[in-house]
């Protein structure tokens, strides 16, 4: 159960990259690499962070097989719709779903209090895709004023999963709820803009001034 | 005492970072994923590099704990005074003077040579902000034409502390020393505007022309 | 041999490293970090990646000391001529191509398999320099559309390597056989602008639209 939530992640982040990269126009090595982030970046940084070694996907090497396959097919499909954007956020919302939850097994297997497993189902669920926006010179989600509910979803999931898991009649799916959870949890935050509030310090200063000396 | 100072470094950092983030009016991932960054990032390299494992804030759950609470504290702090672009430089020092000094510290107890501790102590210190920085899109005051010291207030106070810890009378307060050294010797650049000389290579062209083709 | 391999791929990479910080005027705690990084920086994700420690710039302290002395004797060097932009190029392909090998290199001593071992060559090769950009707040040329090829360069050259490793007569020839390879293919590609095709998904927005809600 756990490797088909890991390989569905996996496939789910890498076709967000992909289709993001063929919207940036990239040539192979971009898309290759961007997709390549995307699914990857936020278990290695889970994986290096826990000291588990090989890496998911060092130890799983038919992932970067995968994710290169994917990258070749995508040069030959058809322009996307119109509604190319609204599109991205279906395989994106997938790939960090199933990785929050993979994400969070994967800490709680290495010994992780639970505040740590779910914050690293947090983090392996967004940070691909941190990582990649940051390479690609665009602010992640993440660090822009308010925006629609992503790692919360991701977070909050996360803990529902570690939960579940307590009880021995749901244990089997759990991990299937806590996707499903987060996954139409994102899309209601889209759907409705469910956002947290703004912090402020009453400054009226452009929030982008350069602050650092 | 090590465990004082390096308390202290990631409750300064901390509070530079939740001050930094409510400036750019994030909302509560916001801040405490910046905060996060800004307390955990530069340690954690340093850790990485070593192969030093659990990383500090895995091996000390209550630190990214005490990093929450304060996120959340700090969404009912009253608007600051005019003054806070300067008011956020003292949380700043104070962070990575302490970190600089715990950085070296365990640097040097994982057996690492002068050269590569006081360079340790310099990432643990600074790197925090240089992550932080880059992924909210600015460029982080290592990498802009001569600016006030900042990373050589770390290295140098790094290379001090190492020092003083050689000189047995000295030793058991050789960490404050180097702290209030870097901390005071950070707060004069500032005041007094020290930088390094800019290097040149002559050409007339804009410094942020695109080199790589 | 693989030593000398190593030890040229950090000179030449703290050169174009070097230079190019010294083309961004920035100071001495700026040319270093910058050097550093494109010269350590690639190597540095391929050791976290395959666990494999000390890193090589820490095993080796003379790299560290290598790249700080450059970066000082840098402060001394007469302007340059007209033709920096392309003369950054030279240094920039030999500090990759050398590493391309090197990297591939240590991962086979790891035990990676082929397709792992050649990727972790275009990794060590030309990371370094997508980190350092990065860190400038520049794109790297991974992520631009179609640009001349340099990763390819890299991972077509670490592939090269592998396969003479195998041939018994070549293969205490074959890493200065694929280093050369390397080079001169990354030549040729900036001479008649080979590059790879982009893709497209048909979209007429401008590439960079945020996409991410």
């Amino acid at each position: 159960m756990q490797q088909i939530i890991e390989l569905l992640a996996v496939v789910f982040s890498a076709l967000y990259g992909v289709l993001l990269a063929r919207r940036l126009k990239l040539d192979f090595v971009g898309v290759y690499s961007l997709a390549f982030i995307v699914a990857f970046g936020g278990g290695t940084l889970r994986d290096l962070f826990l000291d588990r070694h090989p890496l998911f996907w060092i130890g799983a090497p038919h992932y970067p097989v995968i994710v290169f396959g994917m990258s070749i097919v995508a040069f030959f499909l058809p322009p996307l719709s119109e509604h190319t954007e609204r599109s991205l956020n279906i395989p994106d919302a997938l790939g960090f779903s199933f990785f929050s939850v993979s994400g969070a097994a994967a800490a709680l297997a290495e010994g992780a209090p639970v505040f740590i497993a779910a914050m690293m189902g947090a983090v392996t669920g967004t940070f691909g895709g941190v990582i990649a926006d940051t390479l690609c010179n665009r602010i992640p989600s993440l660090f822009r004023p308010s925006t629609p509910l992503y790692a919360t979803c991701s977070f909050v999931g996360a803990l529902l999963y570690i939960a579940l898991k307590e009880l021995p009649a749901i244990k089997p799916v759990a991990a299937p709820i806590a996707v499903a959870f987060i996954f139409l949890f994102r899309l209601a935050a889209l759907r409705f803009d469910w956002r947290l509030p703004a912090y402020s310090d009453g400054s009226t200063d452009a929030p982008d001034d350069d602050l650092t000396a």
